[in-house]
């Protein structure tokens, strides 16, 4: 396997798109290509104060590494979730991205739940009805919230997470066998900046896994390993499997399954619900003030009260 | 394994509805079900003249049966696809349903292909572009379009097809991976009749073919047991393995797969397309008279068309 570009012996075969590369080139390709579509889907510009939240793993800080050699402003936002009864999970995939950063003389903020609302996820997870059995869905939320709020008392301009488009495809796959309206009606990479939402991106929403690892391994980049301890059973892996299988059997299926979808939003596909989440957003919880679609206490304030 | 109604020896656990029951039980249960669901989606009344579309397969043969067992006024129409080079699949297929129809003073009508159009499926397949490596697209093109013009010119009320859940939920999933809004749009178990489209139902969109197919052995229906040979790769069998998969572990994957899809159109899902769709089969075909959306010779007549 050969570089298409030089010639010398390839790194990294994207069959999606018949493009083998040497490690020279893939490391000058992939920020290109994210630099291409963060243009394209106008994320953000040079001008932008950017929040980059990052976990430690691979893509987080594969992509953090990227938009520095894009010259662009960002800092990174770390929320340690408390996940350290036996692995020390969160304390590990803290350093790393603290070392990332330290290393590059970035800003690293650290959001801590345990510190700011006194219990880790495993707590609240086991406390409430929510968390039981699908510590994943809680940690979702109180992640989104979190970033959201801290994003938006920093003003920054926009917010970054670094969802590849295996994290996305997968979603996507258990979303829609739910048919669950109100998800399939954000799936978009950008999501515009609304009453109480700052804008929210991902730059590699056209990247795969294994390119965003390749990146970040050729980089030198020393990122967390393990994966979270409740994440064995989560449905993104069971149907990451899938779609690895059908990747497999036909390279593109998880781009053209993503890109189909955006473009069926495009088309209409899900208008009354699009209208709907616009509507309800305008809606404020009595407690902390953000954005809610419940109609009283927010999902993440309904965690933390004691009269349920 | 006990029977729920009277505690004798089960034939059948059907795991989506906790329901085991014994041969004398299901047999009953079974048409129950699906009168239920006639009425519930208005399909068809007593008074009105149904044609059946049969296959001489279990699922088309149990449908009639039960159709018969319900006092209801139908008549079957059998398509010969000339699919006969080695196994004499189609004639082998017709008999099964000649002899369902003799035993039982029905009415069976018999179109074919070869004899109507001058070629069978094979033949059109090897010929034409749209044929070439996908049959299956091809043969639902022929039969779907062969249906509706014989139940027209017949003054039918409705045309019954017996595609159970896993054809639909497997076609569903297929739609719902390349997001094909226009076959998302029309995914519905009863497609109201329309100018130059006859009323068009599925009365066995809630039973698994597995249910199905224990009606007819319980029943001693014989049917076609053999698989068309063009099948072997369909995408249809491809996905099917896969609802099997998660159905074997999650008990009713597949009837909430499609039932959420039926909500998800309720809520609006996919309007713009179903607009589309219905301004579109305002047009018909030059050569045939039938409705279309090409804007010229419909994908039937261009099959034949010598100028391509």
């Amino acid at each position: 396997m050969r570089c298409r570009k030089c010639g010398k012996k390839a790194v990294i075969n994207m069959r999606q798109h018949r493009l083998s590369l040497c490690k020279q080139h893939f490391l000058e390709w992939l920020p290109n290509h994210i630099l291409r579509f963060i243009k394209k889907y106008e994320m953000f510009s040079e001008h932008d104060r950017i929040l980059v939240a990052v976990s430690g793993g691979k893509d987080s800080l594969a992509l953090w590494d990227i938009l520095l050699k894009l010259g662009l402003h960002t800092e990174g936002l770390y929320i340690n979730l408390g996940i350290n009864a036996e692995t020390a999970y969160s304390n590990h995939s803290m350093d790393f991205a603290q070392k990332f950063a330290d290393q590059r003389n970035l800003k690293l903020h650290i959001a801590d739940i345990k510190r700011d609302y006194g219990e880790s996820i495993p707590e609240i997870s086991i406390r409430t009805r929510r968390g039981r059995d699908k510590p994943c869905s809680l940690c979702g939320l109180i992640k989104r919230y979190m970033m959201n709020r801290f994003a938006l008392n920093g003003q920054y301009d926009v917010l970054v997470t670094a969802h590849n488009l295996d994290d996305e495809a997968a979603i996507l796959l258990a979303n829609t066998l739910d048919w669950s309206l109100e998800f399939l009606a954000r799936g978009e990479p950008v999501l515009p900046s609304k009453p109480g939402f700052l804008k929210k991106v991902k730059p590699f929403f056209r990247t795969y896994e294994r390119e965003a690892a390749a990146y970040a391994i050729l980089r030198n980049i020393e990122y967390m390993r393990d994966e979270c301890p409740f994440s064995i059973d989560s449905k993104q892996l069971y149907y990451k499997k899938y779609l690895n299988e059908w990747e497999e059997k036909q390279p593109g299926t998880k781009l053209r399954f993503y890109l189909k979808y955006l473009n069926a939003i495009a088309q209409g596909a899900f208008p009354a619900r699009q209208e709907l989440a616009q509507q309800l957003a305008q809606q404020r919880c009595p407690q902390c003030g953000q954005p809610t679609n419940t109609g009283s206490l927010c999902a993440f304030c309904k965690l933390f009260d004691t009269n349920i």
